[in-house]
């Protein structure tokens, strides 16, 4: 499946790029980098998770090296971070449901993709949360931050549901397009609901010193 | 040499596997990460040098996903280390060794896939390193600490050591099995003496202001 | 173009390589690592951004594990910054102008060899400043720091503004070997420039809370 063959989900891919090259540009924002730190930042949190998945499953160049759409779109993202913050501000909700629509495609882009590459589904499933969620790991490692998914709220989790979903309805024979738009609306719902009701995963602690 | 037909090591592999994801898991409960934090970490850790190997000499997918036994022993180690604490601090002394015998396999494993690449021996020594110290390296440093190995005691220097031992021993025309198991051997003894003995590298710091 | 074919170029990019390894163990002896970690360190510094754009594109074995004499270099660097330290603060402008000439070199190389892998010119300009900056990056991370790039000197911007004319220069039709020079000169012009007359990039932060 060719993504540019298929316009809606190849926009929304290209708008949750954007949306997360946001996130990385406010990150970089707080802990006062330069506009070359902030540009670095915005672009390792847009397509990290992806070059990861890339690298891993041996299929390089990696990905946003053959469409510049992509650099485009990151671009557009750290520009509008720092000279649109009011309107930023007041779209807030908008992000947070590009942002949500953004890890629902790029796990299933992800899981699909490694797929393609005669890996079994068990670990196109890790693959597809990977792409989804790797990107905002290596933004915080960098900024000199414990991951934020290592300790907070069902995110990638609801990745990981979504790609379990995913294979399962696979083998039992769905269509690939159906397929795609039910797990990608899965992982959408388990997330709003994660927020609405703080879902989150219990702390694993030692219980002995 | 396929690990799969020797039995021995591919289970030793396995069990170095399940140690260093215990590891990881232990790592993750000092920080309070949540359960998909902790798998993360400790998948990390187990194989994480593995995959830097695979990667830098051009070994894609890399070797974790085309065996779904060691995802297994992963995930086997993340659920022992959280629910069976009693037990796991009271094997303390086993998972030492098991962890010994985990990076003496590793070195050796990982210096013998480098070389198959036609990579010079020199280099297949610092893989082997590599594929045996760098999981605990990513460990640290996602977890937002320098990593340990870079401080204390003398645990990469017994692989690179043994990986010395390993060259000149096949250049001498030692079968390869009999030069894996002395090798093996040797890691695990310098590493015992050292942890015996105290023994540690010099800190090298500046002498001048 | 092999490299190993201009023995200027093949020499400074040797000599960059020792005096990028050279900044790596001053940072270790700061953070007072042990000898391996320093190694680690000054490897990482001198050759982790080539490995990195090595990976992208699909280069691999990555370039230093097919020449020793980048191996050679380092291994020098770290005996030299441990033993000669009074020679190497006696030549602390010889190594700025190393340095210098080291990020203009690796910037010019690194797009050379991106554009063999068919990969677009605006990427190239990426993965040239990639190849020169982020071995520091990956230095300032393991050392558990904010990579020094994100925040501060006209680095990473010379980087970037000599990949831009040499993407200009080709496009006009100017022979390789010209552009190799004029772009490297270029840089480090900038390089010295910056440093003397302290420009820096502005930092970016929000107006609003």
């Amino acid at each position: 499946m060719l993504l540019e063959n298929i316009p809606i989900l190849y926009s929304l891919d290209l708008i949750g790029t954007l949306v997360f090259a946001i996130s990385g540009t406010l990150t970089a924002m707080d802990k006062r980098f330069d506009i070359f730190g902030a540009f670095v930042i915005a672009f390792i949190t847009a397509v990290g998770g992806g070059t990861i998945r890339d690298i891993l499953i041996g299929s390089q160049p990696v990905g946003w090296m053959q469409d510049l759409n992509y650099l485009a779109a990151i671009v557009l993202g750290v520009l509008l971070a720092y000279f649109m913050q009011r309107l930023i501000q007041y779209l807030r909700r908008t992000f947070f449901l590009f942002d949500t629509i953004g890890i629902g495609i790029f796990t299933v882009l992800g899981l699909q993709k490694t797929l393609t590459f005669g890996i079994s589904p068990e670990i196109a499933i890790l693959m597809g949360t990977v792409s989804a969620v790797f990107g905002g790991v290596l933004r915080d490692n960098l900024s000199n931050e414990i991951p934020l998914i290592f300790r907070k709220e069902v995110y990638a989790t609801a990745c990981l549901a979504g790609g379990i979903l995913y294979v399962l309805l696979m083998k039992i024979g769905i269509p690939e397009q159906i397929n795609t738009v039910v797990t990608i609306l899965f992982i959408i719902s388990i997330r709003i609901l994660a927020v609405r009701f703080h879902w989150s995963l219990p702390v694993i602690q030692r219980r002995l010193k």
